[in-house]
């Protein structure tokens, strides 16, 4: 199964990787990783179609502590679509002015809506056509700039329709917010002052939160699986879709505009 | 003044860049640097608004031996917009189900057309807006995906509009032709079988056309200034637009259809 990692703050935060672990653990991770890292509205966008153990990209993001307020990650597990670069996720495309980077775990089977718009996939896979069509209908369903509020309305509108035609854990950030959502298994922590054990860390990502941090400082992490024992973290309910911002869940909505 | 470098090539050849070189020589690259890598339809994109000569980034790209058959690279010294990862070169966008990737070299004085299409720029430069009206008007000039011809014409109709307003030395690809236009400087070498000294190389960038290769292979090379002595390399004139497909030039058109 693939992995996802996510991270929202409301200060720029370091995280490192290190896919020794994954890649130990799961042999089957062999197909691919990536990583984009937000700095502000710019982007670094970290991808191998080679697995993570043996890639030199790994080595960079192992060794390089990148500082983001906003992190989508994934190790692939190819499953639709050849192993390939440009299959690798996470995606990226330009919106409104922003990027957006999309992340997605899961199969869907069948759903390829027609993408009448200005986003077509470059590789082969479904996730690469089911986040087209995403920023297709989003584009549709605002004439200006959104808030996050209205994007969260409109998200929670249109997840729903891909998730019917199989698993749909995501992960998806403009650089603003991370909107996660579950469809079978994704997992949030959500940590704040004091930061207890100074140190979020497993084999496969360390968050330093101790150093530098101030009372005001939040971070959410979200992952497919726990990364730590003797923390709470939540499981998501299928179904359910989170807005992290600042480093926490925020209501989406109201949405009345939509229904109305 | 940024540099360029771009290479085309019929079958995927290493290309390594040691920053060392021009980090030391030019002291006022100090503003970022970015390389862009096709390989087949997939891109890995490298960028950093540090200099090349302290950039983990930089050390990577310099250790790490990446196949391909097209290369965008670029070295910034700012001229336009803050020293920040959003404004660093090359910049990518969709369209049509491919990766295009764009860098520049100049300044554009009030070129400023209305984005009305689908491309924003996330960053604040005069490149990226040009690269952004670039994109929309190719979308609207092609009803469907045209060929490396009918794209040339088009672009042999729209790059001198941009260039009336300065100096408009750029490289562009889609991962299967590199298209150079040149306003005050850029230079061109082609080289194929049997490649002679087995390597160019000076302190920036070095490609091995030696290893492995057949009577086939061709592999062209543009820069800003000839990185090689003794070398032919071709002084672009300016307003002379490059279609480099297979590591060779190739004429571009007939472009009657423009014109009809």
């Amino acid at each position: 199964m693939c992995q996802l990692l996510g991270m929202n703050a409301n200060v720029p935060t370091d995280v490192m990787f290190s896919f020794a672990g994954l890649a130990t653990r799961a042999d089957e991770h062999r197909d691919g990783f990536g990583i984009a890292f937000f700095e502000d509205r710019g982007l670094r966008h970290f991808i191998d179609h080679h697995g993570a153990r043996t890639s030199p990209v790994a080595e960079l993001v192992k060794r390089y502590p990148i500082k983001s307020d906003n992190v989508v990650a994934h190790i692939r597990k190819a499953t639709q679509g050849r192993v390939a670069l440009e299959n690798t996720h996470p995606f990226v495309r330009e919106l409104w002015g922003r990027y957006w980077v999309f992340a997605h775990n899961g199969d869907l089977k069948g759903f390829m809506p027609p993408l009448h718009g200005a986003f077509r996939p470059v590789g082969g896979t479904d996730s690469e056509h089911a986040f087209c069509w995403l920023m297709q209908e989003l584009a549709k369903a605002h004439a200006g700039v959104p808030s996050i509020d209205e994007l969260s309305c409109t998200l929670r509108e249109l997840l729903p329709l891909p998730a019917r035609h199989g698993s749909f854990n995501l992960l998806l950030s403009n650089g603003q917010a991370l909107w996660a959502h579950c469809s079978t298994q994704l997992h949030v922590l959500e940590r704040a002052h004091p930061f207890g054990a100074a140190t979020l860390a497993d084999e496969d990502l360390s968050v330093d939160f101790a150093a530098h941090t101030t009372p005001q400082d939040r971070v959410a992490i979200v992952a497919t699986t726990p990364l730590t024992q003797g923390e709470r973290w939540q499981a998501m309910q299928p179904g359910e879709m989170r807005v992290l911002l600042g480093g926490r869940t925020v209501a989406a909505g109201p949405c009345s505009w939509v229904r109305g």
